[in-house]
């Protein structure tokens, strides 16, 4: 087994063997170009390290053939006292780790090849300071020392000379440095630095191989989802210097803008510097093009250079290289990372160019990309400054007059007003101000909280857990802390993206991808191309789309954004205004003739409601959720309640119906309503509501049959857990149905399934599908109750705890826990078409607008994923990535 | 296929195919006992029938064959007018359900034979009844008329005539009532009383068959645990008749007393009656001795085919016959149902009679049937009336002063009182109480409130739901609604196996059953021969026993009924008076320096609670589980303060430890607690308390060890579902652990295992298992996500519905859900061992006690289960039977 690859050995497919830098250098040293020699330790060497905590055998002999190989073509030997040759020591993992793994440069330098390396250039100055930089850098890195011990004497020094800068130090300051920095290292290690160029390499290698498993990297890895067990290559290769003076310099660039996806040379370069400088940032890089007045030469070398790496790499490029004396040197190039405009430029114009297949550019725009592309934005401003930040929740730019509770939100948007919502928290009382407001504010919970979950459903802009905001309800205003009053009414802006709140009507840029997406006439080249890739991925796709909406004209935007249907209508969110007064009396009725009263008002209500969704949704499937939540829900807080009335009898105010409504509410009060009376449990204690959601539904697509239309609605029956609620509630709807066909002269057919939401359901699904005429897995309440965490009380609890201790590094509820949730997902769809070929199966989650879990449930082989109206153009892009990603 | 089986093809074992008691008359036939010819139409018959709706194809000919063959056998024809045969026609499942299906008799009689069979016996009379109670059997079991209509007839007649009985009433009067009845049934089925035998005979088998699927026998079978398709058989059989004079006369009888298992004759008599009459009970039976002066051939006969059946049966016989003129006939026989007492001195005495052997007795005696022996009981007395009535939720008898909250439960028990604590509803809070309290009475909650469920774990007896109990916490009384008013320290008794509650002392008998089993020298011979199956029971069984115990007293309780260690040991449990007052201090602590003073004081507490655990249990292991619930459990109830504090305002007497409180359990409040901050998370979250837990232990174990003990503790954490969380607590147990270790000098080795609680750590038990000595499912929260169903807020809300409309016959909290809760546990001891072979699987759910959930663990290979210590023994019983069941 060979653990060590000459550059000349490998290509750029082999990220996995030879890490991402190693792997790009050997192709880049197989085009013909100028690398300078070296050789790549592999992953493999790494991982035998790390598991058995020493070096592997025969590891040191194919190294020291490596190095005998390459000191034969460089014509130097490592340490040589004469002419030394010297190499630098980098890490490079599969994935990029910026900054968090190890690199040593100079690797050879010792007490007598010092005096070689300045005899041979004749440059005392630059062989003493790059044998201090190896001090520091070794000194650091691979011993231990506290880096600050070496600046801090540096910082003396320079003190000391009245310098400023580095460079006004003298070779003989220098000198002195180096000794000092010898000292340095003595006493914190007891040991002198090696000066063995053999020692210095291996303990060097060591070192790198060791810097994967720090903590930072660690959890970096978690942070970014890169497995911990992959390892880091090491990359050993001939130093060249960008600091021998004017003709030497080190430079970073682009193929094409990375920010914009403009085509042309874009890049910094910084004279008389190494590449590490021109990273730190320590002088004012020079805009590229400059390079050309200073060597036309080199300049023309590398835009070449450019050119053919991208024709060869067919993407864009990113490229660091060295100038010595004059000589141009690739260092490093790797596919170039990019914002989103950028990404979708550069893939329509290469495929323009012929470069690749509207197949490669979709796969080249990610689900996420998309997302970035469509929330609206605020138009950029340097002089403008938040007064106060909190978690960006749910994405967007929105603007509008602060109001503190729903009703204020409800009235004042009737007149017209744009609002924001500002609460401490919301609960489910407040989604009529949130479905009213433009976004929502919140100074407590995190991503998951109510508010954050809630709006990121609807697509509202949230931001959530500003701290710094203390809302006054006595006095209708907030107060920033440490910062300026804001009253009820006074405009303010908030940017869901980044957290931040402004005073103010800050300007929104409408994003032109959403206008042309929902069937404007935009000239945006990204707009115009996002859409002619969305068309593409709507012939590739097998997985279908369709929106969770509860009002027209949600079920309006989604159908222009490409939903092939309704995947859950929410019928609980309907339950507002007069409906709402409605159910409270259902649920206080003292007798079954005032409860029927109260159904047969809601009916005709719901009616009109269920057409006017069918109407908009014409000839797609309407998939129609009967009501869900725990009843009390829709009754004020049991505590607020408790204190009223106790208020009223301690004033001698009492007030009967508040009396009544309290037993009602302690009646009703559960200690876990997650887990309590909901939904068929409802269908089966109180079957009149289930049968008014039934007849009102049949009678709804009645109505639009006589008047021309093809409404197709579906009922859908939460919380199944036993076949038998299934078949009970089935038999009471058909029923139901059959009276409405057989009033109407109508042979209305309404399929009728379930959702898959708690784990039961999933592990019998097949003796469930016996009478579902399709599923929906509900894959929020199935993470709850198979994490066993309630999403609205884990996010301040421990979320972010979990986090920071690597548990997970994304809440399971934003991108389905594969693992465990999507197990189930898997046993359940598997289960029901064991009894149902061909059972339609469908996820209407939140997940369903996540791109790594639609890109499971695509690989998972579910029908279709229904998602909010503003994710659907990301569902349909996601799905068709996951084909091609597949194929 | 044959569907139908001469009464000489069958035999005792084919009750799948001819139900018992077509299987039993086979077998008596067989035998030789006089049993009337006849044949059986089996269950294949039925289950065709009921799947295509008409009677299977060669079924008519079938019956045809053998009704010719009985007709030869008795030498008289169905329906001859000169001399008719009489057929009945019974159902016959294989389980019994006594009373829902059909039964026909008298078949065969029509207008000429009536006239035949009066003739043949010289008894118009007799035949002319006979008619009667055909056309009224027919017609409203296979016709269909309401038997109302029949009876209000005979019932008018009677009142004409003057008569107060049937049997007054004249030939003619009986020749109107079946011309009257004649009548009805036209009138109401719009046809004539069917006049041809064989049709009689053919709707009578098709009413048996469609009697399967009534309602109510469709309920019967869901309460019992019935498979919905099994199908009836039917039995045609040549009718005796107990009712032709004095000479004849029908019984029912017993080989032993059912009762006490008392060996010798036992059963009742009805002269000149039918089978149909002794069970309804319309007059009194005699004795069964008393036969023998009445009519001593047939005495002596009945007693010598008692002995011949229980020789042949190995088991005590529930007989019925008839006596005809003096003829003894069997109509019925089967293994009798018996008391609990009377199984154990039956299948006992049985051993010592070399009937069976040991293994069949354990099979005889259920676990339900050990619990009943086991719970305590009231003396009987017919005068003794209850003043309510509630749920039977935790099975004993409980006697002392009644007590309306948990302070003066306490209070008063530590005075010595035996109290009974009555609550409206109990919750955490209402623990100590419990503990103290004799028994718990409520007057809200089901079977599987907070009440009934944490009694039932600690073997407390529990009333609950006795909703006529108004409780008056101001006055301290309670009233019986329509009845007395009881102050709070009046005594009152409590009967949780029927739900009585009475006033007074009720004089309770100490079941002898658990003196003996707690190691005391007791005579009663079922005690002992209990004590003697059960040593029997532990040389066979392969699950191991241990108990649920959270303190001394329990632990050693526990192992005298022979736990072979504890396998949870709540800590949560042991945090009442100080301790309690000492968490609420770490729970509102201003800063770390408070936090970590109050863990200081509890751990020395603690590791004096773990101490007497670990001597109580020397030699055994003690799993200890770290902290569970939700820390605001130590703290009030969020309600209950926000009033008090809202009042206290009110009336300017602010508190300000109230309000410091009120901020705390706002911020530790949890819409599903359920679901919220606790077990591992606790431990991740504040990882002090975990720590100052894992301290005690340890130094518990040293203070053991030094004084010469044996401990064995082990470390459970629950609430795991993802393998980290256990790796990062395990790691610092195992850090302090070592810390201790070093500080006593000791080498203390603690394993240190998980709950499999959650289905997600179910599904990725191989994972966990990695870092996981040993697991335990949690039975009760793997239910409660499972299923999406909350414990405290279920039986309320909709239990009872779900029972009655048939989702499940029994809670799947009192009975693992083998189906979906069962196969997770099964997925998850299978990963586990796939990880690590061997590793020791648990249970510690409240299931670990109940009779077919313990024999659901032992057929999935889990090495023990942990129960409460009351329900040691039904644990070591019911794993024996498995075994025996199984082989």
């Amino acid at each position: 087994m060979a653990y060590v690859y000459d550059f000349t050995q490998g290509n750029k497919d082999q990220k996995d063997l030879l890490g991402g830098k190693g792997a790009n250098l050997a192709e880049m040293t197989n085009l013909g170009l100028p690398v300078p020699p070296g050789f790549t330790i592999s992953t493999d060497a790494c991982r035998a390290f790390l598991a058995a905590g020493t070096e592997p055998d025969g590891l040191e002999e194919e190294v020291d053939a490596q190095l005998r190989a390459l000191e034969a073509r460089m014509g130097r030997r490592l340490g040589d006292a004469a002419d030394p040759l010297l190499v630098s020591v980098r890490s490079g993992a599969k994935f990029s780790m910026p900054g968090m793994m190890e690199t040593v440069l100079n690797v050879g330098l010792n007490d007598e090849s010092v005096v070689g390396l300045a005899t041979r250039n004749g440059d005392e100055r630059f062989a003493t300071d790059s044998y201090r930089r190896l001090l520091q850098m070794f000194g650091s890195t691979v011993l231990g020392v506290d880096s600050e011990a070496f600046g801090d004497r540096l910082d003396e020094l320079k003190a000391a000379r009245g310098v400023a800068s580095d460079a006004e130090l003298t070779a003989e300051d220098l000198r002195g440095l180096v000794e000092d920095f010898k000292v340095i290292i003595r006493e914190h290690t007891g040991a002198d630095f090696p000066q063995d160029p053999r020692e210095q390499l291996r303990r060097a290698i060591r070192s790198v191989f060791e810097s994967w498993n720090t903590p930072r990297a660690a959890l970096y890895r978690r942070q970014e989802r890169i497995p911990d067990d992959l390892g880091t290559a090491v990359n050993v290769q001939a130093m060249v210097f960008g600091n021998r003076g004017e003709t030497s310099g080190s430079g970073v660039c682009f193929t094409r803008d990375p920010a914009t996806g403009e085509p042309g040379v874009y890049g910094d370069y910084l004279p008389n510097a190494q590449g590490e400088d021109v990273v730190a940032g320590i002088r004012n890089t020079i805009p590229l093009a400059e390079l050309a007045r200073l060597d036309r030469a080199s300049y023309d070398s590398l835009l070449a250079i450019m050119e053919q790496l991208e024709r060869h790499y067919l993407d864009m490029c990113d490229i660091e290289f060295t100038i010595e004396e004059g000589r141009l040197w690739m260092l490093q190039t790797r596919v170039g990372k990019r914002t989103a405009e950028a990404a979708v430029r550069i893939a329509c114009e290469m495929v323009a160019e012929d470069y690749i297949d509207r197949d490669d550019a979709l796969l080249r725009v990610s689900g996420h990309q998309l997302i970035a592309l469509m929330f609206p934005r605020f138009a950029p401003d340097p002089d403008r400054h938040p007064v106060a930040t909190g978690m960006n929740a749910s994405p967007g730019a929105a603007v509008g007059r602060a109001v503190l509770d729903t009703e204020t939100a409800v009235a004042w948007a009737e007149r017209g007003e744009a609002v924001i919502l500002v609460r401490k928290e919301t609960n489910p009382d407040d989604l009529a101000g949130m479905l009213a407001a433009q976004g929502v504010l919140t100074s407590r919970g995190g991503k998951t909280s109510h508010a954050a979950v809630v709006a990121r459903g609807m697509g509202r802009t949230c931001v959530c857990g500003a701290e710094a905001i203390e809302i006054d309800l006595v006095n209708r205003r907030f107060q920033v802390r440490g910062g300026p009053v804001v009253e009820e009414g006074d405009m303010i802006s908030i940017d869901g993206t980044t957290g931040e709140v402004f005073l103010g009507a800050v300007p929104v840029s409408d994003p032109d991808v959403v206008r042309r997406l929902e069937g404007e006439e935009v000239d945006d080249p990204v707009a115009v191309s996002v859409a002619r890739l969305l068309g593409h991925a709507d012939g590739i796709r097998r997985l279908g789309v369709r929106a969770n909406a509860d009002t027209p004209e949600d079920a309006r935007r989604a159908r222009r954004f490409g939903a092939e249907g309704i995947g859950l209508c929410r019928t609980e969110h309907m339950f507002l205004g007069e409906r709402r007064h409605l159910i409270e009396r259902l649920i206080v009725a003292d007798d079954e003739a005032e409860r029927q009263e109260a159904l047969e008002k809601l009916e005709p209500l719901q009616r009109q409601d269920f057409g006017e969704i069918l109407e908009a949704m014409d000839g797609l499937p309407v998939t129609v959720r009967l009501i869900d939540p725990p009843l009390h829900e829709f009754l004020p807080d049991l505590t607020d309640l408790e204190v009223r009335v106790a208020l009223e009898d301690e004033r001698h105010e009492e007030d009967r119906r508040d009396h009544v409504l309290l037993e009602h509410v302690r009646r009703l009060h559960e200690h876990n309503p997650m887990l309590g009376l909901r939904g068929v449990r409802l269908g089966i204690v109180i079957p009149g509501l289930f049968h008014m959601q039934a007849r009102a539904i049949a009678s709804a697509m009645a109505d639009r049959i006589e008047a021309g239309g093809d409404p197709r609605p579906e009922i859908m029956v939460p919380l199944v857990v036993h076949e038998r609620e299934l078949t009970l509630v089935r038999g009471e709807l058909e029923k139901v149905i059959g009276e409405v066909s057989a009033d109407r002269g109508l042979d209305l057919h309404i399929p009728i399934g379930t959702m898959i939401e708690l784990p039961r359901a999933a592990l019998l699904a097949d003796r469930i599908a016996a009478t579902a005429d399709f599923f929906s897995f509900g894959t929020n309440d199935l993470t709850q109750t198979v994490w066993g965490f309630s999403r609205d009380d884990v996010e301040a609890a421990f979320l972010p705890a979990y986090r920071d201790r690597g548990v997970f590094p994304v809440s399971p509820f934003e991108s389905i826990d594969v693992d465990g949730v999507g197990k189930l997902v898997e046993i359940g769809s598997r289960l029901g078409r064991e009894t149902k070929p061909g059972l339609h199966v469908g996820v209407c989650g939140e997940h369903g607008g996540d791109p790594e879990s639609i890109r499971f449930f695509a690989e998972a082989g579910i029908d279709y994923v229904s998602c909010s109206p503003f994710r659907v153009p990301v569902a349909r892009w996601e799905a068709a990535r996951a084909v091609l990603a597949r194929d």
